[in-house]
């Protein structure tokens, strides 16, 4: 089976628990749309990928690790596009859950989508009972405190901050725990996969900056988009478009000079240059080649 | 040791995490407000009485349990606080979280206060990691979806929804969860114990009631509280004040015969005796005696 396969299945699975009889409606339907349709589903992918170098044997826990960051990854997105913080009319192309159901349902949607988070690991540890504490203790940390995208997004909530540092560990945070996840959930020490997914977060975070410029300059003939309005630090804004690629190309590359040894490195290298090469825009590709 | 006392222990040394190197200060603030100083603790101290009861011999593990429940307690008051639901400006006498800290930390304590039960039970479970799969599935259960305290706050979004029901649902979750989650720690079967955190939850909730009419009547002259504004369901104004006293009686009564056989069951009975006598406001007492 496919990864965006046993990604997608998982995750129907455990947000089709909201579904249940006693769940209230309204805050399923909202669940379901905070996570369906699918976005690139990038995090979850890494954490399958890099269990399958690892010589995966638990199946299920992998795809529970991988359905934890994503669920968790979906949370911070509803939560962030709050009116409180960023207010975000739209998330994917379609309204943000507080656009569509109001913001109770955005706070409690959040809520229930990083308790579903644990849920799913515990159920998915039934096989592994030996693996869930490092599991557990990976991605809570990814997402809490001191460390963690609440910790980053909390940031932005100081008077003092060098956001630019707090930006990039927020988005590091979670592909970190992508990585880790991967690895602890295969029985692999999970330590040695955290600077691949960091910097695997760097670089996706500069392809975030560059979308950010120029998908607006592109279709809206603006030549800046949120980030500027908000005040944001930005790669393109700080190097320019083609010192933007330069680095995500920089970046790219240090990442897979982080693959520990393993059994499948060959093929996880594979994967990591596939990814990154999606990150550049098809018509800015050629700029910075 | 007392029961609050290692409850306080392990609660400060969670919250405590929040102000290591490279957390916000405001974000950790705002969590030590939330937790600090404590309420009645009343859901942590049952799961460690029934944990002795059982026989506790993890006791880290069932620190942690009451740690997580509490702590999970608290992230849904800061949360129900918000704005957008109850607007509560004041909690325990101080400024809610919201109040004192503003929206963005209030939602983002709350979130990190969620995520932190999981890792206190996650490091909890070092001595007993065959435990920590079940007392996780039960103390997410009671917060989560389908029939957790999100879900039941979320049906106050719902236009059709038994109020009375789902308020009882929300607050027997944790106080079940408590029961259920002190013998899972302590290795005993956890279905055997929830309807003894049921019928307590009910009876804390009849309390709950009686104190929302009470005191405002005591204190301000005024005969109703919040619920009767918020047009909440309330045990004395359904039953005036003697019903419900007589009600949560009953209640007190029914959570003591639900305790199930096991080695401290005569000690639990006395510990549930004494818990139940303190719901009722003391110059009300006689009143249904």
């Amino acid at each position: 089976m496919d990864a965006i396969t046993r990604i997608e299945r998982t995750l129907s699975t455990e947000v089709g628990r909201a579904k249940a009889p006693g769940c209230p409606p309204s805050l399923a339907a909202a669940m379901d749309h905070a996570v369906f349709p699918r976005g690139s589903r990038i995090r979850p992918r890494l954490c399958l990928a890099v269990a399958a170098a690892c010589g995966e044997d638990r199946p299920r826990l992998t795809e529970a690790s991988a359905a934890a960051i994503e669920l968790l990854h979906c949370a911070s997105l509803v939560h962030d596009d709050l009116p409180c913080f960023d207010d975000a009319p739209l998330r994917r192309g379609r309204p943000s859950v507080h656009a569509a159901f109001g913001q109770p349902l955005a706070v409690l949607a959040g809520d229930a989508l990083i308790v579903l988070a644990f849920q799913a690991l515990a159920r998915g540890a039934a096989g592994a009972p030996e693996r869930l504490a490092t599991v557990i203790s990976i991605v809570a940390g990814s997402v809490g405190v001191p460390r963690g995208i609440v910790a980053g997004q909390a940031w932005e909530c100081e008077a003092n901050a060098d956001l630019s540092q707090y930006q990039q560990e927020k988005t590091g945070a979670l592909f970190a725990a992508a990585t880790a996840s991967g690895a602890a959930s295969a029985g692999a020490d999970p330590a040695a996969w955290r600077t691949l997914g960091e910097r695997l977060g760097e670089a996706y975070q500069v392809a975030d900056d560059v979308r950010d410029v120029m998908s607006d300059a592109e279709e809206l003939g603006k030549p800046v988009g949120r980030d500027s309005v908000l005040g944001r630090p930005n790669a393109v804004l700080r190097l320019g478009v083609d010192g933007a690629i330069s680095l995500l190309r920089r970046l790219a590359e240090g990442a897979i000079e982080a693959v520990p040894a393993c059994r499948g490195a060959a093929a996880l290298r594979e994967h990591i240059i596939s990814e990154t090469q999606r990150l550049v825009p098809r018509h800015l590709a050629a700029r910075a080649a």
